[in-house]
């Protein structure tokens, strides 16, 4: 056995944030950057906006096809926000762990909470903060697309979710993206490395010791 | 505040490994490139061997020091190996972990034990694995200076240490020194960024939100 065949099992890495924090930035370069993750698309009741993609953004789903979903145990977790349902298909993500696959999920406090409660050992959590409310609020303005109301309300809800921030295992202020990038790869990198994860570690280390 | 400014505690780094699996060689690299890290330098009863300096690689002390500084609770662990004494100085560690700096050591299983009874939440531990028995072995034939009988000592005591492997919260497999290294500073990183360790953040959270 060389030791790039120790099997090792994948964990859920939620990044949460205020919308405007970076969260979705952050998790794309590290799709980009690390072939070993992968991320998990929810499924949502909430309309397309312009640009998104059904599959890729979200699977874009009925209110009837998402309260299917809900009653037959097929979502890992599911919420409501902004009165649309948002939900984790459960399937693609066990299937990913088993392959040793990291699965990523772009999701709020209540998501994280959800799958907190389903699979603890199995979670690693990221908070991402805004360096200054002032860089949230810009953040916010630059989507042209919204009326200020929307703003408004999502600066109400950014302080919502900020509240959430201590029930997080790791806390990154996105002062520059390549940096909170590299702090969340160091992160994936260390969970990794964690004993528990590397579940082949016992029959590699049975070898060194000459123990079958 | 600025984000460079949030107070964080250090943390006691543990680095374990059978000797001759190249733990030393990494804790160097890693104070070497992180200015943040500090070494815990143990004091021990053993006779200096040629190339070691006082106060660097050892506090060389007498049996009866030794046997003062236990007594008077100055270590913050000891134990006995080959009949020679090794502990750690308790007033040094703490005071680099309340100034925010890491403290590593390069100590064994039992030495890892004692600290982790002590201080289970400041401590993080890895263990370093030989990629191969054959790796191991050479390895500790190339230390001319010892005799074949002290190298089947060591063989018989590595197979001991690497029987503890399980205790510890992160493993890597050294393969290559580079890589190895880069493997602890992710694991560092990580570490640093534990909500837990940033005892500042509840105040620039507070900050963030208004409330002062």
């Amino acid at each position: 056995m060389t030791i790039l065949s120790i099997p090792r099992r994948g964990f859920m890495l939620c990044l949460s944030s205020p919308s405007g924090a970076g969260k979705t930035s952050i998790c794309s370069r590290v799709l980009d950057l690390d072939p070993q993750t992968t991320l998990s698309v929810s499924v949502t009741t909430r309309p397309m906006r312009p640009g998104e993609v059904d599959g890729e953004d979200y699977f874009f789903v009925s209110s009837d096809k998402y309260k299917e979903m809900v009653a037959n145990g097929d979502l890992l977790e599911h919420a409501t926000v902004f009165n649309h349902g948002y939900g984790t298909p459960k399937d693609f993500v066990f299937d990913s762990l088993s392959m040793g696959k990291d699965v990523l999920f772009d999701i709020d406090w209540q998501g994280t909470q959800q799958l907190s409660q389903l699979a603890r050992t199995d979670l690693v959590s990221i908070f991402i903060l805004p360096p200054t409310t002032q860089v949230l609020e810009q953040r916010l303005r630059t989507r042209a697309q919204d009326p200020e109301e929307v703003i408004q309300l999502r600066m109400s809800e950014a302080n919502q979710e900020i509240s959430h921030w201590a029930e997080y295992d790791y806390v990154i202020v996105n002062n520059s993206l390549e940096h909170s990038v590299a702090q969340a790869r160091s992160i994936i990198t260390a969970e990794r490395l964690r004993r528990t994860r590397q579940i082949g570690l016992t029959h590699f280390v049975n070898g060194l010791r000459g123990i079958e």
